[in-house]
């Protein structure tokens, strides 16, 4: 068997790596931090990797603008899986520290952002202790525990900290609280991604997608652009433009269209959007984390298309009966 | 060489038999005038005729009902190509007859309608004198006249008579003015029916034409059905509904599409409506009679459909290259 | 009280005279027989008669192509209200006639193509003896009756005829079988037609009839059209393409929407085409014969509309809070 | 006259002072420089400015999220005007300094990116010394030089440094290149804010920038919005998804519609998505900065809504003539 080496947003403890380890033991695969998305995806790119992980959209920030760029314009790469990892957070502290006395706390600023109302209820007054990365606190404290000092972890900046679920046994902490956010149904979305290659077979709850840019200058382009996907009865679950870069008012869009690209709707409509758009590309068709099936609606089976086809060519050979 | 057989709308000199010398001269097929449209494609439907030339759609008065509805439902027929013929009349009299002494003019009373201004300037306060038919006057006139009787023609209850131009040398007569419309450009189509058999070989300025009913109960449908073409870039020439026949509001619609079946993307617009809605009837490609190329919006050339399957087979094989 | 005049498509006896008496009882109103749709019309746009009851529309045929060109475009009339009949025959004999006797059967040749299948299963091998309107077999077998004479009604060219039900006791007929039809919910629709003055008071169940015009040589002009109807949630009940005269492939289109003129959806609807469109006609808002109130999408009701005007309002003022 | 205090993102010398120096002359108002886009905007909401000067969108990074995010949720806020700036950068380095001699560039990161390419032609082997602002460097230059100490600016970890032009008379610095950029047209958009009150009056060349949510579940969402706009014939200038931040897949669009509020058609599109969408915030109405009137479809100026208003209300009178 071989063993893929897994380039991801480092160190370990991330919520990347939890997203990582849904794909890939760390028995069976060779995990290899990055310390950004581009030097994950960069890795891919040069061989020196075989997939990355990386955070494509998040609940609260939405697309994730470096993993959208570099998948948009960089060397062809494509999605093989997608992963969602709950954004919640676990508040660890020194071990026999109690919520009570807590009026530090160190976060990265988002994740600050993302629990502020649970953190003004349970330890009302605490100030915020900026961190420059997640993990970042956890390796502060655990160093502290592990110098065997009992001061180091009291001359710390921060009573505690929130850091990512996987970091608590990474870097052997206690939680003092588990599941803090503010938004329990926050998500953050991340792609598998590896060289072009095979696409993954369809499970028949899939995702595709793809880059497109609208022709210049052209009224109601984008309107024009979703009916090749209406057309089709292709159903569209996110839709985000980003700049192309050379002028203002210039957009590309960042599309998930729901189906595989081997089921016959998506297909046909893949090919009016490329026959359309001045630039399409496929950025792969994976299973959705959420096993979904679409709703197909009338006519737009596998089976339809290949009846139309077969009638078309009845047509065109002169049998219209 | 094999002849063919012509039903058409008779008897000789109507304005049918001048569409169908557009289509073949009488010594080259057999001309089997029929009293009806309805007799005409019957004809073909048994066998009885190779061919059947028909008014479909006219200047004055919009689609032929009696045509749209045969075709539309009864054995499958095709249309095989089709011929303008201009809305002119001639007015024909007995020999030595002035303009000036007309009283009485024989018509049609589609005829008397579509030159009321041009007798009302030419020969004001003439009376009308229904005609049951285009050719009937005619007939009436040259029977009078072949008599040899002097008083038969100023025994007839009209003094002149408005004709189709090609009734005029079939009965021999003499015109006392030619073009004689208020409308220049009125025109009736032609078509020429056959049975199934082979499609006319595309000539890059065709018309497909379809029978299509919509979804019950679906609002929107006729929108949704009208986006199958836009999504492919196919123009509409005629659209005219017609009654299914078991409901108030259920309509059939009849349509002439820009373009011919072997394109690809009337092709794909037509497995689009073959997918979305009920009923479906291809009703033929053939050549426009005004050899008018149809407008090709960017990416629905033949050309682009071809690059477009290339393309998407690439990328279901993994390349995205 | 003022007796209304009443010009409608006679004798007595017709379809259209039942759908007149659903309107007004010949004790309340003046019934005026005429001879054709444009005569009817016309005796209100004189000012002859203060209304027409004219078939706008039926199952079996489609839109009545005379009185649709007379409304598109005459001098303006108004549709005030509309009446379904259902299409179903009579067939009546002379006194003692048996069904198992009838060999020769009286009908205009509509009433026998919706009555054939009826007629083969009930009178097998009966000829049709076609008459020249559905009330003339009538009124002939009601004069050989009243003759006195036996044998006027055995020298009948039939035995039996298809009559409106209206005619039955119009003529003192006997009725032999009723409710004759091969599709027993084929139906005519009625139109009361008056001159402009009033609109009909809304009852939340109502119909607008429009004649629009496309803009010329515009692609997508009637998808355009559709959507200013699909913008506002306006639903069409009918939509149908007449050629406008003047030269093929020119279309003007008649259409029902449901509504009310004085709905706010169908007000901006309207305007919407008015200001994209050529020609608009307004026929008239009333009440539906089913009574069925349309489906409101969601932010399409009138209170929709008004607080959204006032919300403009505020925002033109500066006031965005 | 009243002195107008403007928020903007200091210091001194920023691309924000740039687009701000075009609002208003430092003479005739108070400059209030702050750390980020937040204060600024929260310093007009709190009412301790009276205009924030924010950038909005640049050609290479899209939509300024802070901005945007801030805007669409946030205590209400108008756009009053937009100032476009483009992004070119100025090479400084202490007096005497030659291009040649060039080995250490200090420039923010983002600034390094986009001149890249002009710097690989023109310093070719130089180092990226990464700066933390785009002023800092300018400022450490300058302090250098004012020390009067010959040693202090080649003390300095870099030879010359990318500055924004305002930045050069600010800091009292030399050029050593001017208008330094990989793309000669990339510009950053810049909008200034106030307070909500009275809205700016229209120019015939504004822009509308408004935050809609699109309805729940609702297949076409997005299609149906855009068609709103479609059917009023409203060009859109940018269209931008952001997360609504409760659930993946819940968008909030940032869009900017050519015309002003006050204009008949804008009006009506802003009442149709008021209408059918859950959430509309209006952001202003201002005059473009390029001072291009919109193109205008048939049907859909002011005088046309106007004129259509009038005839709807003649119809609802009863009058159709």
């Amino acid at each position: 068997m071989t063993v893929l080496r897994y380039a991801y947003l480092g160190p370990a403890g991330t919520f990347t790596e939890e997203a990582l380890r849904q794909v890939a033991s760390s028995d069976d695969a060779v995990y290899l931090p990055q310390t950004d998305v581009g030097s994950a995806l960069a890795a891919v790119r040069s061989g020196d990797a075989d997939r990355a992980v990386v955070a494509i959209e998040s609940t609260a920030e939405g697309g994730v603008t470096a993993t959208l760029d570099s998948l948009a314009t960089g060397e062809p790469l494509v999605l093989l899986r997608e992963v969602l990892v709950p954004v919640q957070f676990t508040l660890v502290a020194a071990p026999g520290a109690r919520l009570a006395d807590v009026r530090r706390v160190s976060a990265h600023p988002h994740a600050w952002v993302q629990c502020r109302r649970w953190l003004a209820a349970h330890v009302p007054g605490a100030v915020h202790v900026p961190a420059t990365s997640n993990t970042a606190p956890a390796a502060l404290l655990s160093d502290a525990l592990a110098s065997g000092d009992p001061d180091a972890a009291r001359g710390l900046a921060f009573d505690a900290a929130l850091v990512p679920p996987a970091a608590v046994a990474t870097y052997g902490l206690v939680p003092l609280a588990e599941r803090v956010a503010d938004n329990p149904s926050a998500l953050t979305r991340f792609v598998v991604v590896g060289p072009p290659g095979e696409v993954p077979a369809p499970t028949g709850a899939d995702k595709t997608t793809l880059v497109v840019h609208l022709p210049d200058n052209e009224a109601g382009a984008l309107l024009a652009m979703l009916e090749q996907f209406a057309a089709r009865g292709v159903n569209l679950s996110r839709i985000e433009s980003r700049p192309i870069g050379d002028a203002l008012g210039r957009y590309s869009f960042s599309i998930d269209a729901e189906g595989h690209v081997t089921d016959e709707r998506v297909g046909e409509a893949l090919m009016g959007l490329h026959r359309r758009c001045p630039y399409v590309r496929f950025l792969g068709s994976y299973p959705r984390a959420d096993a979904v099936a679409p709703l197909v609606h009338v006519g737009t089976a596998d089976a339809d298309f290949v009846e139309a086809r077969s009638w078309l060519a009845r047509l065109r050979a002169g049998d219209v009966t």
